[in-house]
């Protein structure tokens, strides 16, 4: 049987990733040392991490006044780590809670300084983006999740605000082109389109550092990490590695234009089959339907087991919604092939028949 | 050409770890996926996570007081995450300064509270172990680096204290059998005789955690990851597997008396071997040399650089000494075999007898 997966991640890595990996853990570049064993501060290593901050930054268009650091941890790391640079004590910053994750970064957020949430779409169940709010001139940056991995929102445009933005992309970072400097900083996990888990990207704009009278501990310090050139302790090798074979696959098969496209074919094919099929319902704004992360429910709630025990028999992996949403999530990351949602959507469609 | 890897970490892991990893990249227990594609909160991963936990308890024969956490980053980041949890603002926690690696573990402690460093051996280039001191009976916490693996001294016996005792660990956990239950905090890095680079392990005494004021992030907050089962958000998958795998290799071997009959086998062959060709010189005290890494000198400085080109040129890995120290290191990891530190030890002797 052969398996489909739409994991909301870790999830699906283009198969030349999977395989080039393989086999740099037996012997990496013909040095007869696995890719595991060899030391952070060799030329070795400064290849594959200056590739995959040099391919972020074209991919990316960005200029010299930002700087790409790869870091331990996952976004949630970041929850933390950018209101402790950014923000202090007396100072207030600015937040969208479009669902669970932008609740949680507002959250750690007001252990530094005062959060003003400027949007809340908890009152339709974070089924829509808000884009009509104000922020306050003196708010110190806005912060967005530009894809609702959990709910299945995405902000198609980015808003345009006076003062710095701050964007968690962790679920549709490298999906599609943007202008990236719109943001003064911009970080994800990497395991979704960029990787495996286990490690952060941050991209930073470096005139919004340095403005905060807090003591950073050394190791979330976003300067002392830009000095030491994403080297001020041993990464997590191996998981830059895969970023940078991941980065090197997204550019080799045409870049961003490529990438948005795919994903434009792949959630055109499924929010199609569910808009067609009656037996499954989106709750989510049309506009603002992820193109990555698809959330829906069966219309009848009895039918969500069955339809869910289907999938698993069929080999369609990870799409049980989350824990505490329910219904279906289908994630089509650049890695999953449309050959994959066209599986899922004839398996859709087959269900709709015997169950219409 | 054969590679011996002498890398103070990264470094060499087990050859059968490194094989099931390469494999697992592409298919995971026949599963059809990859480790770095499965889902953190699936049953596969699970398994994977409880075998690692459950290897760390029976190898330190640890009771139910402890926690075991694998978590994001390294050791560094315990040095900021162990006073964050632990020291309040108007406390004082002892230190013991025997190197690099302790110094900056209390500096950042002081971002947190007082520090008393109770022992500085920088007074003989930390050549030696102090053990010698008292601890203020108010202390909250005495912190020590069990292995300096730059200046290469190691604590052979752990001091005795009437304060919650925390050891760094990164350089020597598992390679020898000690009464573990004397600590209350034990923290390592991976990537030395645990892992890959990206993971850290905290064993913990849930007896000592609550005691602060401080409000900590969620993403640092040991009790938060307890709740959580190390699973509070997406951990770095592929090495925690990574270090299950090289647990399981421990254990299979025969366990921590097995290692540390390697150990003092490989550590005895070297030391005995630099203690014999004048052309080398420890200045290490004898009492306090590290198993794992040996720090030499060439007594003849002009000598150094030769010796490492002959070493670069037989294929021994990894020998420099750290850039603020100089001279020869030479780890000596639970993986790395006695053949390994014979065929250096004969180098050695091959260029004593032309420089001799």
């Amino acid at each position: 049987m052969s398996v489909h997966n739409f994991n909301s991640g870790p999830s699906i890595l283009p198969k030349t990733v999977m395989e080039e990996a393989s086999r740099a853990i037996i012997d990496f570049n013909g040095t007869g040392l696995s890719v595991l064993e060899i030391g952070h501060r060799t030329p070795l290593f400064q290849d594959v991490l200056q590739e995959a901050i040099g391919s972020v930054k074209k991919l990316m268009e960005l200029d010299d006044a930002y700087e790409v650091l790869f870091l331990h941890g996952g976004a949630t790391t970041q929850f933390m780590q950018v209101p402790m640079n950014l923000l202090d004590n007396n100072e207030t910053a600015a937040y969208c809670d479009n669902g669970i994750w932008g609740k949680k970064a507002a959250k750690e957020a007001s252990l530094f300084g005062n959060v003003n949430v400027v949007a809340d779409t908890s009152d339709r169940s974070h089924t829509y983006i808000k884009k009509d709010f104000a922020v306050p001139a003196d708010a110190k940056y806005l912060h967005i999740t530009t894809n609702n991995t959990v709910e299945g929102t995405q902000w198609h445009q980015y808003p345009e605000v006076a003062v710095p933005l701050i964007g968690d992309m962790s679920s549709d970072i490298f999906s599609r082109p943007a202008d990236f400097k719109k943001f003064s900083l911009i970080y994800a996990g990497a395991q979704k389109n960029m990787g495996a888990a286990g490690v952060n990207m941050v991209v930073v704009k470096k005139d919004i550092l340095g403005t905060i009278k807090r003591s950073i501990p050394t190791i979330m310090d976003y300067r002392k990490h830009i000095e030491a050139g994403s080297l001020m302790n041993t990464p997590p090798v191996f998981a830059v590695y895969v970023s940078m074979l991941t980065l090197r696959w997204i550019i080799a098969e045409g870049g961003l234009k490529e990438m948005e496209q795919r994903s434009n074919a792949k959630s055109a094919l499924l929010y199609n089959t569910i808009d067609s099929l009656p037996v499954f319902t989106s709750r989510i704004a049309k506009e603002d339907r992820s193109q990555t992360n698809a959330v829906f429910f069966l219309s009848d709630p009895q039918l969500e087991a069955p339809f869910l025990d289907l999938c698993k028999k069929e080999g369609m992996v990870g799409v049980k919604g989350y824990r505490t949403i329910g219904g279906v999530r289908v994630s089509m990351y650049n890695a999953l092939p449309i050959s994959s949602v066209q599986a899922f959507c004839d398996l859709m469609k087959e269900f709709a028949t015997k169950n219409g």
